[in-house]
């Protein structure tokens, strides 16, 4: 196996290996939640943290649909492939968010996915970095956002949890430079 | 409200807003997951998908760790910042993987984190695309990787999902161009 060292200064740690020649290429692509309202978690993911729907995915006969959203900037939105079918652009960004509706689940009233933070514990939360933080947080606010911790709760006043429509956990940290 | 347009390619669907301007320049930085053995999941994400660990938060007191990886290009590895320090960088970034360890998990051989793929249902995977599938799928064979599905099973070829150490779904599809 043909591997190439860590960066001098990436950290190391038990467990931590060189990185193998066979993973070159490799993107971490997106992150996949199960959403009950896609109208609901659109209208927050593009018109609260600014999203942009760049792939909608339909199996009406599997009765599922997927929707792929990326935080783009404006120097990427300018530049957005001219076609209808950004698939091939999606498979070469980091950071989509797959958000996956089964039909009908946005008509019952009992159905709600399950966060990973009660038990059974597993998958914590996802994460944006913004440019001010009291900002952002006032912006939350005037859009009614829930919070599951504001800036100023615990020890942590440089962290806010706020939660999507379905209750997922989204950490809102300061950009730093 | 200031809003800004989507671009002229980005799709439309219900619930689909324009960008607020009070969104720009939030980045999609991270996804957090829960693991049992730090030891497994860092020779797992490093030493099977490449990645580099950027920072590592010890929290002795509140017995947790945190680590922070990310799959990063042959450029982006000469020029990571000349700093053991590499806080702010991982701030700036897309898709970061955070893991947090819980002490003595590891020890626990009843103790397992829960996947979000069966009742109670929630975080589905995340994704690494890669530049050729067939390969890829070699070298996680070569490193007796679990598959959840193999790129020939079911409908769907041009997909595959592994399991990291703790069970979580990583979905392996091909890079586009």
């Amino acid at each position: 196996m043909t591997t190439i060292a860590q960066p001098k200064t990436a950290l190391s740690a038990a467990g931590v290996k060189d990185i193998p020649a066979q993973s070159e290429g490799f993107v971490f692509n997106h992150t996949m939640l199960r959403i009950k309202d896609p109208v609901k978690s659109l209208e927050f993911y593009t018109g609260v943290l600014g999203m942009t729907l760049l792939r909608h995915s339909q199996f009406p006969d599997a009765k599922f649909d997927l929707y792929f959203l990326a935080k783009l900037t404006e120097e990427e939105r300018a530049n957005l492939p001219q076609t209808a079918d950004l698939t091939a652009y999606v498979s070469r960004q980091r950071s989509i968010l797959e958000l996956t509706h089964n039909y009908g689940t946005e008509n019952d009233a009992d159905f709600s996915y399950h966060n990973g933070n009660s038990d059974p514990r597993g998958f914590g939360h996802i994460c944006f970095s913004v440019p001010d933080l009291a900002k952002a947080v006032a912006w939350f606010d005037e859009n009614g956002v829930e919070f599951q911790k504001r800036p100023e709760d615990g020890s942590m006043k440089d962290i806010a949890f706020i939660k999507d429509p379905d209750g997922y956990w989204v950490e809102i940290i300061e950009l730093k430079y």
